[in-house]
């Protein structure tokens, strides 16, 4: 896979955030005292899993559709995901009022495919490996005479997640850090690349499960590495980083800290039974990451980036 | 018991969101359009779950105390309580820098025990009946010299939880019904109270677990009712009408609507799995009322009081 250095321009993005906004939740900003306390910061936590469709990547979803749409009628849409992107896409195409063929691992969370069935999305299983999301995709794709459009690779779906940060920005001032979870990079790029356009001092900042820690070594080895297994509770983390997103995560992210299973696990359960907002695995990685590494935040004023709240509760992992 | 007739005037209600405002969140108020269409109405939560210490409980301790203080100082104060009264006057008692000694059933969950202790409260527990609770909370008062409030029959206590609602009431125009769960009747009472007083046309309406519907017997009798048993999800629901809280809501509520079992666990799990909001049972009972009666709130715009969200995560009921 070779590097792929796309232009991103402020202005880009300001037309991306006007796009973007019709067609999403404004999420609240949230705020414990107690968390505050056991932090030793002051956290903010952007709500995206009050977002549409349960995460933030409806502002992605969206964002590549309609500048798809700027070149023309399209007549469907295709992704591979294990679940939200999977969801958000199925809603931006029931927007458009075009269909979505969506191909997720067998081992997507119940909760997850009951999300897309219920935006109209139609559903392909798959084996739960990156070649065999790939084929199935490139297949219905090809069948459908529709376009695929990834979940994270792709620098429309990255800008247009960079949206939620810009809002938190806006919102919140003088932020000494951002904090996103990182997967496929989709979130942590757009998040990055916010806060450059932003012009303020704020640092972004990667979270992500040592037990999948590519990102982390990518950053240290300077190329896309891969995970040898993919075990971990943060059933969204488990992507490798792409073309699009490396490159800008390179360039803007100083630092990805890595959590153990039980830190994220304690975190998820601290969000719960605090704040009384339920969250899914992925989005507990950025407080946990906050908590294990406390003298880097100290006595700053840090962004989280709730990615998002879709969750069997049948199977909590508490 | 005799009933009690209360002066409540327009006035003391103004006093008394002066007086609590300082000391208690202006919880959101949320919305769902999903759950709208399945309600065939517009709701409006108004979101108590994320009140200090997790339920609207503290607007009534807070307030009652206040007013205690006016008279002197004190030097304890008493409660029995299931939980969320418990944490709600610990946490005042804190405030004042006063000692809280609370009475608790030895099977209150274990997630507001906890939170008791986290406040600084001294729990004493007891079997769970009424009985032993009211012994228990005398023999503290006396031996503490302390002054006991009541979790719920407190002309204080019931004004001050009224406060929820007329912020709702203030930011949502012209709303048709305010749904409350009913246990002791302190947040039904208040409700209605500050309905009265927003000389709106907005209804109050009680919801009640229809294994303790204690109150709903307690209309149609004239006096107030009890239960034989109290075997409901709903554990802060268990109790039943007082001499100051019966004769507001006989004068001032038109309705309460039972629901079983089934139905409230339902309404919980769709809060929590399309809210992405922790609710406990007792909240999910207002709800489950406006889905068990649609006739009733068809096209209108109804205000739900989601009254907390201490949950024992561990023992959730789906």
């Amino acid at each position: 896979m070779s590097m792929e250095s796309y232009p991103f321009l402020s202005a880009d993005f300001e037309r991306c955030k006007q796009l973007v906004a019709p067609f999403v939740h404004r999420t609240p900003v949230l705020h414990s005292s107690q968390i505050d306390n056991l932090a030793g910061a002051e956290i903010f936590f952007k709500c995206e899993n009050f977002q549409r469709a349960g995460s933030y990547k409806i502002r992605g979803a969206m964002h590549a559709l309609l500048r798809l749409q700027e070149g023309g009628p399209i007549s469907a849409v295709v992704t591979h995901s294990s679940g939200n992107f999977a969801q958000a896409l199925s809603l931006a195409a029931k927007n458009a009022g075009i269909p979505a063929h969506i191909v997720m691992p067998n081992n997507a969370p119940e909760v997850k495919k009951k999300g897309v069935h219920a935006y109209g999305g139609q559903i392909t299983e798959c084996l739960p490996t990156l070649t065999h999301r790939e084929r199935e995709a490139e297949r219905l794709t090809q069948e459908t005479n529709g376009v695929f459009i990834h979940p994270s690779n792709d620098p429309m779906v990255m800008l247009g997640q960079g949206t939620a940060c810009a809002e938190l920005l806006e919102e919140i001032p003088n932020l000494t850090h951002v904090v996103a979870p990182v997967g496929g990079g989709g979130l942590l790029g757009g998040t990055a690349l916010a806060a450059s356009f932003s012009e303020t001092a704020c640092q972004p900042v990667g979270a992500e499960p040592a037990a999948v820690d590519d990102a982390y070594r990518s950053l240290q080895t300077g190329r896309i590495e891969g995970n040898t297994t993919t075990d971990t509770v943060a059933d969204g983390l488990k992507t490798v980083l792409g073309s699009f997103t490396f490159p800008i995560i390179y360039n803007h992210v100083g630092v990805i800290v890595r959590v153990e299973e039980s830190e994220i696990i304690a975190a998820m359960r601290l969000i719960w039974e605090r704040m009384k907002i339920v969250v899914e695995p992925s989005s507990a990685v950025a407080l946990a990451a906050v908590l294990a590494d406390p003298a880097r935040f100290k006595g700053g004023r840090v962004g989280i980036l709730v990615s998002g709240g879709n969750v069997d509760l049948e199977r909590l992992p508490f």
